[in-house]
């Protein structure tokens, strides 16, 4: 496969992937291995490779959230991937739309400026993904 | 700095971070250290650290093409970073307004589906950053 061999991927067989919507909404980033890579390109959906639990994970296997593919892009070095997706489904286990919903405030701390958008202890049964 | 200690730095002591513009294009993935980080935020223009050569990075410091910061947004588990900037700056050392201008295509390679907004030639006159 000529395009997955494009792809730079770290010493851990990582490459950093975050999904954006069809707005430009950043939604999340994530780490993608071969595995997730060609099984986001062969289902379609955004899959990636769970540090944490070291396994595959499809996002919204467990909450239904998936993130449909639209668009795979990558860039100048090889070493990040942008993956377009549907819009209109929330992206963050802790019920938010954007993982990124804390923004820098001179204040003194990061400042939630969105609101949850679901119940993440309804949508997830057994932990947070 | 109680803010910069909700970043979770990995090992490296690096956080990825993502640049996106006012429209929503996601410009480069790059990486942050504590130190890119304050400087980012004291001086309001987006500064990494360049992993390659191992020292700070204020993107745009021999092109220009300086990235001003708008907002700085942290993710659920703190360990991603993504700043929104002013639009209008091209951010790949290629000549294209975004590192991400190839895209996935079934034919079997990388599809370029950008035009370059200027010539890298010109702008980087020892190396690309």
């Amino acid at each position: 496969m000529a395009l997955i061999n494009e792809i730079k991927f770290d010493s851990a067989g990582l490459v950093p992937a975050v999904a954006v919507d069809e707005k430009g909404s950043v939604l999340m980033l994530a780490y993608m291995n071969r595995e997730a890579f060609e099984k986001t390109i062969a289902t379609g959906k955004t899959t990636f490779y769970s540090r944490s639990r070291k396994k595959l994970w499809t996002k919204g296997e467990e909450s239904g959230n998936v993130l449909e593919v639209l668009d795979i892009y990558l860039d100048c070095d090889g070493d990040a991937i942008v993956v377009k997706v549907k819009s209109g489904v929330p992206a963050c286990h802790k019920g938010y739309a954007s993982c990124f919903f804390r923004k820098y405030s001179s204040g003194g701390k990061w400042k939630i400026f969105k609101e949850k958008v679901f119940d993440p202890e309804k949508a997830y049964k057994k932990r947070g993904e």
